[in-house]
């Protein structure tokens, strides 16, 4: 802004917010603090940033986190000096692990400060350790142009650092010495400074707000001529190919041409999809375009699975019986990964695709001569066909936990972004949640799979559009990030909350653990008992306990309401399992 | 245990737990978890080792923190692989700057599923980076005796440098391969294994349950005579000086002696006690032989504050004005800090003193020639006197948040343990905590002073003994750590919890943030509204809110009273701080 800058903390903090809004940042979660004074109020002001305000720095980690995930583009997080910092810690894992882009802003105190004994003073140098993609603890804040330049430089190539192919969280270390409120000191910066002075110093004109003074052209790594050829050799030489869409970046699940591109590539190779919950290709209308399964998780066991190749795109998949099947078979295995990560933990992919996921799809199909013979889709369909119509029986007859992730995946509103947990919550997604032609965002915290900020996450992520949210946790992640709870009514998030209850850890019933009683139950399943029924009047939401045979019908009047409502669905854990058993079973006699 | 081992990690982790409970270990934190099962399990089975289950693993990490700092001994946290681990990392921080005795042992996924986009693995090597004394990333589990005995001599060492005068958090990583659970793997350990086969090949005989392998004995760093005598003339050399005991270190609060350590030095040299009211000093039957001050931080601002020689014992006083008069006295000051942190941030001490304080205090005692002119001393006593019936008669007209902190000490049980959050209640006690005969184990978090975790800290330290545990916080504090209530019924934990509650950061009213609105109400002060009442449902204990004038009353029954009470006490909080600005200034007319 054209004014006088009462101290050099102002001028410095607008500043960094002035360049960091002109390159595209738009929201930032504050935790209240005294040392990130400067920041908090230089964003407050801003017209162009949106301010979220959380009390509990993990949740608000969290809640950038989902925004990031829902959108690609990073979300600002501040918080003050000393452990507040360190809240942060998971969410910024979460984001490493899942490519997330995210910009922590962690205020500090000064240099001489550090290291004293001085109170709420912690070395926050490389806090985040490997998990951040760039580091920098910032200069002491001084009002010369070269130092603000720098500054502005810093705050471009912080949002270079977390966006892009390989977008991630980053870490700006942020020292003030006070005074840090916008408390007049005489001298401290010269008179008739305008913010934007120090452009003028290299000619590009004085103050001119919200121009950026760096432009950022990001490319992304694109596979050459030769080498597309050379993969749709590896196509013409398969007589069988199945195409598997993995968990996707955010920066792929932005780009609206994704679905688009595999259904290109599934046409042109004739090769089957198998889509992910978290793919971004098991939903939507690109399927007419492609045979895209979703039922796998459920079948895959029971299959004679055998392609001769695969081309893998996104995260390891979400389901177990896939991943064992891919490892089993003699297939070629080729991974396309823009970050070259390597991301298969059975180490079975001879090849590995460093390029941009939907450009690969695009010029892969180019490249290809011609589609493969149909009868192996055509198989794969008919099995995904039986299974579904078997899932349904299964369901008709009784209402296991997986009943409700597929319910709430069927009926959810289109547009839709639902948000599920880990645990069981997306292992039932996968296995329950039918392809439909309905434009629906799935995510989860797949990074890490943590059950840790799985409510903020998906209250972020409904905070970025205008899509009705939808989130299904178990009751311990309910339990975990209950304080998310309060950005419902604080940063105006309207969502139905699914909680699936079976009181502990259900998924230890999945693990060779539950032979092992004493301990399996006190420090496994550890059943809590916690009637959250009085969570709906600490956050004032309305909070339902329905039986599974009536969760239909709730759900589908809570879609139809405005604000939060949280509808829980007790269940026995134990039994849930025996269901989820007995349908793998029975689906051997379907093929 | 002299049986068979079923597999490797059945052993390893036996070994493991073994070693640390012959070291002394007695406690452990659990979060749930899969990849951490063979820690889970062995510590679940040992007879000595007491496991507390928690859900959400910063409240597990903090609620072991504050075991360690009631007790001066390692508490053990185990998690699974994950976000898990970052979420003990605030707890980590602030044992590392309050020299927390803590041991973090984290599971972690074999090495070679590590980078390799395997579900729930991110890097964990140092993943707390510069906040611990030691860590180390533990070999694979094998079932030989050097391994084993290496195995031993970790656990020694992981309790060594976790305790004695450089005390703090240690880290374990902590990789398992599956089966993670007892189940028979044949060949894995050779037949007829027992546990401390491992000792019998290097002849210190075999299978001797819980006697440790390795014996460890820590000194503690002492003066030599000369230095003792060099001190000793500094204090001859001053006609004036007081002893300041600021917040001491668990290590040094676990020493019985301490008290009585410091009322000798106080005799030995006239100099009269300024006491923190985290000291371990200004509460207790030893000030029959002291002058022990507990109102400065009351006082000091209004006094002529000019001792020749200042004797520092233990962390960075509470007191902000007492810091301010330190700073601006001419006095020679010394300070004793067995790690030689230099713990003083105004960069006025002259001398350190890398000693044990109260091996210190004894020695210099010992060494000095004889008392100073008590007429110091008693201007200074004079003073407090009188401040402490303003005081009275202060809280007989109003009752401000103050006047909260004032009851909570005044009425404590003897012996209590008292636990007081950061922010204002820590500020409060100290302002207004006169001192008492009664044995009060008063503690906070003031290694980096953060607001998370304080009711899981105040819990766990109330775990560590049979004494009645009150928890004084704000409403902040409060709903920051909600999720710590758990604690009560799932670890056993009775405590009468003690919410003075202004709705929001109470505190910004101290800062001059507080003459800029906006964004002084919804960044800085930010209002949350909550009612916290059906958190008593919700956790199943007791919860009045009450006036501050019912408040004395409600606080006696509740100390008579078993299970948990939550008091809540509401307050506005610019009229609290008003209150505090009369009585700091009223103050002046006194003296």
């Amino acid at each position: 802004m054209a004014r006088d800058y009462p101290n050099r903390n102002v001028l410095w903090a607008e500043t960094l917010v002035d360049e960091l809004a002109a390159g595209g940042l738009t929201a930032v979660c504050i935790a209240p603090g005294s040392r990130s004074t400067p920041l908090t109020v230089a964003l407050d002001a801003h017209d162009d940033v949106e301010t979220f305000s959380h009390l509990d720095e993990r949740s608000a980690a969290f809640f950038a986190l989902g925004r990031g995930r829902r959108t690609g583009e990073p979300t600002a997080l501040v918080c003050t000096s000393g452990t507040a910092a360190a809240n942060f810690h998971p969410a910024i894992i979460e984001a490493n692990q899942a490519r997330v882009p995210l910009l922590a802003l962690t205020a500090d105190r000064p240099p001489e400060l550090r290291d004293s004994g001085a109170n709420q003073t912690i070395d926050q140098e490389k806090l985040y350790g490997s998990a951040v993609r760039w580091y920098r603890d910032l200069p002491e804040p001084e009002a010369t142009p070269r130092k603000l330049r720098r500054l502005r430089t810093d705050a471009a190539r912080a949002l270079t650092e977390a966006m892009g192919s390989d977008a991630g969280p980053v870490h700006l270390n942020c020292p003030f010495r006070k005074p840090l409120e916008p408390t007049p000191v005489a001298g401290d910066v010269p008179e008739n400074w305008h913010q934007g002075d120090e452009r003028a110093s290299v000619g590009r004109g004085a103050g001119a707000d919200g121009t950026p003074y760096v432009r950022r052209r990001q490319g992304r790594p694109a596979l050459g001529v030769a080498e597309l050829r050379d993969l749709a050799d590896a196509v013409a030489a398969a007589d069988t190919g199945v195409i598997l869409a993995g968990p996707a970046d955010p920066t792929t699940l932005a780009d609206d041409d994704w679905p688009d591109a595999i259904a290109e590539l599934a046409a042109a190779t004739g090769f089957p999809v198998l889509a992910d919950p978290l793919s971004g290709v098991r939903f939507g209308e690109h399927r007419d375009h492609a045979t895209v399964l979703g039922g796998y998780d459920g079948y895959v066991h029971a299959l004679e699975f055998d392609p001769e190749l695969v081309l893998r795109f996104g995260a390891s998949a979400t389901s177990k019986p896939l991943r064992k099947a891919l490892a089993d078979t003699g297939a070629r295995q080729v991974l396309v990964d823009p970050m070259g990560e390597w991301r298969d933990a059975e180490f079975v992919c001879s090849d590995l695709v460093v390029a941009d996921p939907a450009g690969t799809a695009h010029g892969l199909a180019d490249a290809v001569a011609g589609p493969a013979d149909p009868a192996f889709a055509d198989r794969l369909a008919d099995t995904e066909a039986r299974y579904w119509e078997h899932v349904a029986e299964f369901l008709a007859d009784e209402t296991p936990e997986g009943a409700i992730a597929h319910r709430v995946l069927a009926d959810a509103p289109d547009p839709a972004t639902v948000f599920v947990s880990n645990s069981m919550a997306v292992r039932d997604a996968d296995r329950f949640g039918a392809p439909r032609d309905a434009d629906l965002t799935v995510l989860a915290n797949r990074g890490a799979s943590g059950i840790d900020g799985v409510l903020s996450t998906g209250f972020g992520a409904g905070s970025a559009t205008d899509d009705p949210l939808v989130v299904l946790t178990g009751d311990l992640a309910y339990y975990h990030d209950m304080n998310g709870l309060l950005a419902l009514a604080r940063c105006g998030v309207d969502a139905t909350v699914v909680c699936v209850n079976n009181d502990g850890g259900g998924i230890f019933h999945l693990l060779p653990i539950e032979e092992f009683d004493p301990p399996f139950t006190e420090q496994f399943r550890t059943p809590h008992g916690l009637d959250f029924a009085p969570t709906g009047e600490l956050y004032d939401l309305s909070f339902q306990r329905v039986r599974p045979a009536e969760f239909a019908d709730t759900y589908r009047e809570s879609l139809a309401m405005d604000g939060t409502q949280v509808i829980e669905v007790p269940f026995d854990a134990a039994a849930s399992h025996r269901a989820r058993e007995r349908l793998a079973d029975s689906v051997a006699g379907l093929l």
